[in-house]
């Protein structure tokens, strides 16, 4: 197959350009993180390079690198504002990898003894769930 | 809760010790990777730093930086051994978030458009397939 290339036109681009609103809790020189607003749990939150890439398998190794440090400092945070149990990370590479937007993000999703992930179903949480979710994590990142 | 520690005899750090075998397909400095041996789909391989950290939350930076770029260097591997269609990444964090050994790892799995991924079963694949794709990664790899 040729290479898939980057499509400026998805949502992470236009937030990043402030085209469209997100919950942002977390900004550097490199990364950006924001509210999942289709959480699967509570505090569900992504990661996303500044630098364009479409997923891990084009990235630039700085980019990478920045994207791992973020994703850390999110895992232990919402570890913090939700009292959560565990963490689970994913990332997705192309539609069969499970991917859905395609600039790369990280998904950081706070987890829970006996409390299962929820199922992606493509529904919108609440604005104002995810509104006071994103508090939680600004105030333990504060 | 107090905070978890790295307890040195499981089976990653016995794996980097030479204690115990593992399809070994690639390592550097601060990285190996190798074949799962309870996969969930064909050539799902695992990335490991070879400095001890529980999981993400206790990695320091740099091992977190040559995890990340070993993890992009092995979807980018498996993408060209099995012609797949995408990568799933997965890292999880203590048991709530899905970890069962606790050293870091990385889990990349290729993916094929229409096919599903395999559950966790826990059943050990036959140590011959496992052979064989590690082989085409080696391949794919040189």
């Amino acid at each position: 197959m040729s290479a898939p290339t980057y499509d400026d036109g998805n949502v992470f681009a236009k937030i990043l350009r402030g085209e469209l609103p997100a919950e942002r809790l977390y900004e550097d020189d490199h990364t950006l993180a924001i509210m999942d607003i289709m959480p699967r749990g509570d505090g569900h939150c992504l990661v996303i390079p500044k630098t364009p890439a479409r997923n891990v398998l084009d990235a630039d190794t700085d980019s990478l690198a920045a994207v791992a440090a973020t994703t850390q400092l999110m895992a232990r945070t919402v570890m913090k504002a939700f009292g959560a149990d565990g963490v689970t990370i994913q990332q997705f590479n192309e539609s069969a990898g499970g991917q859905v937007v395609f600039h790369l993000h990280v998904h950081v999703i706070p987890r829970f003894d006996g409390i299962a992930m929820k199922p992606h179903t493509g529904t919108m949480e609440d604005a104002d769930v995810l509104k006071a979710n994103a508090e939680k994590i600004r105030a333990a990142l504060a």
